[in-house]
């Protein structure tokens, strides 16, 4: 029995809400994944992760193979010992990091040579070594190593790089020697022609006994909304029912009501907690810029919400933090985005529960693009 | 009656430990301070300081005049509401800052003009602005606003100087508007000197019905350590029996110490803090530089203590987050020094009230300068 076990609880049209059953627990979809790129969602505690109700988070094996290495942190038995979080992890495979950030690159049929873009050292990762190095870091979910095609790649480049991918994807079935313990995710890739999407789905499908799930890979790269959404519309739907369905790289509130309702399951972004750092914030009426000068005096809350940050801060003292270059600015920031989209997740699955998927998903919209002031939230000063 | 009050527990020679009332709660004695210059105490939430035993903060006058200002703040409700600390706060009289931070300062009898380090714009800072401003962030205890001489400043400078501060502090206490909710103390200044130490004092208990406290400044500032516990072991026993003292600027383990042992109650420094974020950390055998190549494979904890640092990470994991550059990084080892002075001034309180402090600092002592690399720490992973 694979290790990672999709159970369907509720649908409603193709929108759908389970749990997947892991080695480090269950995890309740839809669910977004925040990302832990080097050992560490970035300026959280798992704790703070725990209480926002994030139930997995990602770990980039490109950045742990460089530093501290995966062999290092296989000699603490694991990236959840290491990094003190005992619920479940999926790591990537590494080549979307080599792709964007390595330097030198040189891909052959055998893998992807690259320079390490921290000091230049040289590596090569191939199927086998991506395996390796994720089943040392002890991940619940590993991915596939595949080919990241640029955005809005031509057929022509696309045809031999999804064969290779193919290829590369039962290499990858063939060099887990954690099989009973670490689940492997097939990825379908084909740009934006939903011919391609169904011949990749369906050469990866030959080995559909070996995946425990299947990600969509290639989208948010780049390309118009209008084609990723129809893809997404296409392929979701198409992929096994009985196996979770991850969208990689999405991390947009209406992204992923659009993905949810086309039958995806997992989502995840760096882009959430990225744009808390720099000081934008999600609110119920759209994205918010903590550090403009309008906010100086505000006595709101970011957002009404019954979260630690709405809670206890204004925008006048978040904004003050964020001018005066304080760490504290970032962690409320980063912990009010990633608990905005938790929330959302958490919504999106009581809304497919009770069969309401699509109004819950318009009612969101329009207030989301609405862009007010929100000048409905009360001061939280006593 | 003066609104904050201190209530002698018990005494061990001139060590003592107590109790300070406050208009926002009690504080046991001897304490430590953490510094909250910005209205936040540098990564952490306020229920984190009250995790680690933190019962009350800093906040300092010049940052937060110049930003957000005391004026904004004020509308808030003041410092507390504002930075959502509901426990007692301290601000220093802005001062110190004038003479470490700002440029362009003129000194005259009315007071210093400056301008400031974040934009050039020109301030000017009385007794009676200092007042101002404290009377205006609402803290819990106000300090006068004095003249801090540079370290090892002659008799012939201090003289002058130490007669400015005591008409400045008579200033401060006419300008107080919230006699009845916000403490002031003294600030005994005088150098090196033990004459100039008890006249500086005498002249300020002329006016002692108006001062909650006395503050010993002007130490730490450069000189020698021998002449800093001299003038320590001189003037603190010589201070009111029945007002808390509070040493300035003093958060080293040994100095607290010996500032204890001669019946100080209250200190405070940026120190521990300021080098845990660079990667230093307190431990029982003395410091540890946690960033060294030596750690990179260590499976102990920092130290061997019961704080959520020391119970969940590795020496090895925090100082990958150093070598990624990780606010997380920051965050612990912050949390584990401050943790660490916290927990020896409580360790320091029980001993006292036990009668054997001199055993205690030995004790401590003897472990602290051993230099060990704390062996016998057992590692952390299951």
């Amino acid at each position: 029995m694979l290790p990672v076990r999709y159970e369907l609880l509720y649908s409603d049209g193709n929108a759908r809400c389970g749990i997947i059953h892991t080695p480090h627990g269950d995890i309740k979809t839809p669910i977004f994944m925040p990302v832990g790129t080097q050992a560490t969602v970035k300026t959280m505690t798992p704790e703070e992760l725990k209480e926002i109700g994030a139930e997995i988070i990602l770990g980039n094996t490109y950045h742990l193979h460089l530093r501290p290495t995966d062999e290092l942190i296989n000699t603490f038995g694991g990236l959840h010992e290491f990094m003190h979080w005992d619920r479940p992890i999926l790591t990537d495979s590494g080549g979307f990091q080599i792709f964007s950030l390595a330097v030198r690159r040189k891909l052959t049929e055998e893998g992807a040579y690259f320079s390490s873009h921290l000091d230049g050292s040289k590596h090569f990762i191939s199927p086998e070594k991506s395996i390796e190095i994720q089943n040392n870091l002890g991940s619940d979910i590993m991915m596939v190593l595949d080919e990241c095609p640029p955005g809005l790649s031509t057929r022509e480049y696309l045809e031999p790089s999804i064969n290779r991918t193919v290829r590369w994807a039962r290499r990858c079935i063939d060099a887990n020697r954690n099989k009973d313990k670490q689940g492997l995710f097939a990825i379908v890739q084909g740009g934006i022609y939903e011919d391609l999407r169904d011949y990749c789905f369906n050469e990866l499908y030959k080995t559909n006994d070996d995946f425990s799930g299947y990600a969509i890979g290639g989208l948010a790269v780049g390309e118009p909304t209008e084609d990723m959404y129809r893809i997404l519309k296409y392929i979701t739907p198409k992929l096994p029912k009985d196996k979770p369905r991850y969208l990689m790289g999405v991390g947009e509130p209406l992204d992923m009501l659009e993905a949810i309702e086309h039958g995806v399951d997992m989502m995840d972004c760096v882009h959430p907690s990225r744009i808390g750092r720099h000081g934008t914030v999600f609110t119920k009426y759209g994205r918010l810029v903590i550090k403009n000068e309008k906010y100086s005096r505000d006595p709101r809350p970011l957002d009404i919400s019954d979260n630690y940050v709405c809670k206890n801060y204004t925008r006048a003292y978040i904004r003050h933090l964020f001018k005066a270059n304080e760490v504290l600015a970032q962690r409320l920031a980063t912990y009010h985005n990633l608990w905005f989209l938790l929330n959302l997740v958490k919504e999106a699955r009581k809304a497919i529960e009770e069969g309401r998927f699509k109004e819950y998903k318009e009612e969101f919209i329009k207030n989301y693009t609405m862009g007010s002031n929100s000048d409905w939230i009360k001061p939280i000063v006593k």
